[in-house]
């Protein structure tokens, strides 16, 4: 039956030749894209033509001829056509962290006076740290509040917050939150809003301007496939770009970078948002793992998301049933991103077990499985052998029999 | 006369076999190594193999099994040999500018109540941005003090100063500063100092831990050779591990990561300057780049390095007399860095005039050429070949001929 049912999904999937756009590896089922996406097949041959040809031949002269001068801007762009953002306001280059901490602060700066720091108690470590961090820099409380009751309080107490930040995708359990309404409420609160799009960009469309987000950042190595510590980016909108005051000034983010002056004029464009030399090797295998999106409308990748997602759910329903498991992101798929998070008392041999069978997923302390779902390379198919070699190692309890010494894998 | 001496010069080098640890284009002289270094043999294979099994295959996995997760500290250890620093000082990761600002905030705030930060007005754009970014966040006035002046006023009137930031080598001219003078002058006024390796790592012996440098910040891409943006390092002394405060505060440096705590505890130890995922196929780059000093002693490259310059500079005071240089490097060894200048009206045209030709320098505005030599990769030959050039194209005017277009190059 479920069988069936993944073959005939599979078979009208229209996304289906995107596979062949990335290099998976034979025996591996790999359902942590959301951790480090699958390397895209485009990636190989643009990374040695950056060592060999632009930096082994071609040295200090490919800023000019080889494009590494505009690359931040020009991938930028690229990342823009897949969360909704016209073209300048995104930049590419350094950690996501970095990009964060940069954004946070030049949002917090727009609203002066304004004493209070919204984020998300169920926020992402670093998230929280950074908020913690530019409140203790620029004097503001930063108070958690969920991102389920954002809206809420932003409207009853939102006069006094500066910035909320929160993230449209709970990294744990994959429950979606509105970004439209929790932008709108900062809005109306005389807010702005700092977005981390880590587990959403490349996953489901986004709407950064029609909604009028104000700073987001995001990573490039989960679903966009960039890469292991590919480098983030950053988006201002447009209205922000002449005024706004971040403070990691590099001298690419001066409006003459190479009049080498030692007083700092920004930019007045995106252009700002840059800060120095960023990571060209691993920009460059950003770049070209984009291009698994072209032609690729995020609409399309969001319903196979979804199609995908809803299955796995279906699939453990039928299969984990009385094995102690009890499922944690959103039935509503409209409230799901993708990925799908499962509790159980063993989830860490659990994980542990799946991995030796070749089912890559993650898990997260204290009872999460997680697992993430790319729409681009994933079939039906896998999903059902996924939650199928689940089934057998919780009913064999093979996951207890199993030595298993690998540290949590990395976000 | 200079082609013997040149010759002889070559054929008594000790290290002339390390350049055959690097790929350089046929029909290049390469003189812009201070920006970013050549090609080390050792790295395609390197990223080839980060880019195909340990991503492409290994996926996740990698964290655990290829040595990710420790890359930065291990990467660290090795930066630190050729900088006078024992292991456990120093992580890598993250931009210049990044690494610069974190240490920065970090050094100041061990400072509390001193509201000076000095530091050089020739200082690398960055720097200066950063010191007044710094300065503006947590309160203190930013004073511009020459280097070579900074010794008296830190005698003088030093009682105010939390920091002192500086680079051991003027990054026009190749001036070599006093580390240990200065290091001492800042202590002796209960301040600290900051120093900004990008200039010195990799081209001269460099005593971090004897001379007490406190923090210090340096780029991989320059005398490192570990490739375009390759990530940064951050040192920080061991004795202030345990209470050093910097801003970009990412899960990586705290002392339980895969706890996943919304709180920040930092790690006790050199960790704690970790920030968060760090662009692993630079940072693979940079690793293997730096095995390319593997049983070089910095002795060694130095003396080499003096031996390149003083024979640019002989061969500069031989051959182009008369032409309208002016030699803008010291010519007492023990003043110079690793790479000399020249002043010229016509800067900018000779510099890609000379490009036209194979010799690639680059220029600072006004009127500065500037070219570096990395004792590890170039020979006497290339220096007399280089000068040889740049005479033939100024006593013929052929750099009033050429159509250039080019923008400076990137420091």
């Amino acid at each position: 039956m479920l069988n069936q049912r993944a073959a005939t999904l599979d078979a009208a999937d229209p996304l289906a030749h995107l596979r062949e756009r990335f290099v998976l590896p034979k025996g591996v089922t790999y359902l942590d894209g959301n951790s480090l996406g699958a390397l895209p097949a485009a990636v190989p041959a643009a990374v040695d033509d950056a060592v060999h040809r632009q930096w082994g031949t071609d040295l200090i002269r490919s800023w000019n001829t080889n494009g590494w001068w505009e690359a931040p801007v020009r991938t930028g762009d690229a990342v823009g056509r897949l969360v909704g953002a016209a073209p300048g306001q995104i930049v590419v280059g350094d950690s996501t962290s970095v990009q964060l901490f940069n954004t946070l602060v030049a949002a917090v700066r727009l609203r002066p006076g304004r004493r209070l720091l919204l984020t998300d108690p169920d926020h992402f470590p670093t998230d929280q740290y950074i908020a913690d961090s530019v409140g203790r820099l620029l004097g503001l409380e930063v108070r958690r509040v969920p991102a389920r009751e954002a809206v809420t309080v932003l409207a009853a107490e939102g006069d006094q917050a500066a910035v909320a930040a929160y993230a449209p995708v709970d990294y744990r359990t994959g429950e979606l939150y509105d970004m439209a309404a929790v932008t709108a409420a900062a809005h109306a609160a005389g807010a702005l809003v700092h977005w981390d799009l880590c587990h959403a960009a490349g996953a489901l469309p986004l709407q950064l301007d029609a909604i009028k987000a104000d700073f987001a950042a995001g990573c490039g190595y989960k679903y966009l496939s960039g890469g292991p510590g590919a480098p983030a980016f950053a988006y201002v909108a447009h209205r922000h770009q002449p005024g706004f005051d971040h403070p990691v000034t590099g001298w690419h983010g001066h409006t003459a970078p190479f009049s080498m002056s030692g007083t700092y004029t920004p930019a007045p464009d995106v252009t700002r948002a840059r800060i120095g030399t960023p990571p060209l090797l691993s920009l460059v295998a950003l770049e070209a793992a984009l291009t698994a999106f072209d032609g690729v409308a995020m609409e399309a990748v969001r319903a196979k998301s979804l199609s995908l997602t809803g299955f796995f759910q279906h699939c453990a329903d039928q299969l984990l049933d009385g094995l102690g498991f009890t499922m944690a992101t959103p039935r509503d798929a409209g409230r799901r991103g993708s990925q799908v998070a499962l509790r159980h008392p063993e989830a860490f041999p659990l994980v542990a077990a799946l991995a030796v069978r070749g089912v890559i997923g993650d898990m997260r302390a204290p009872d999460l499985l997680r697992f993430g779902f790319n729409a681009l390379y994933l079939t039906h198919a896998d999903v059902l052998h996924a939650v199928e070699q689940l089934r057998d190692i919780a009913a064999t309890g093979a996951h207890r029999a199993t030595e298993l010494q690998e540290r949590p894998t990395v976000t």
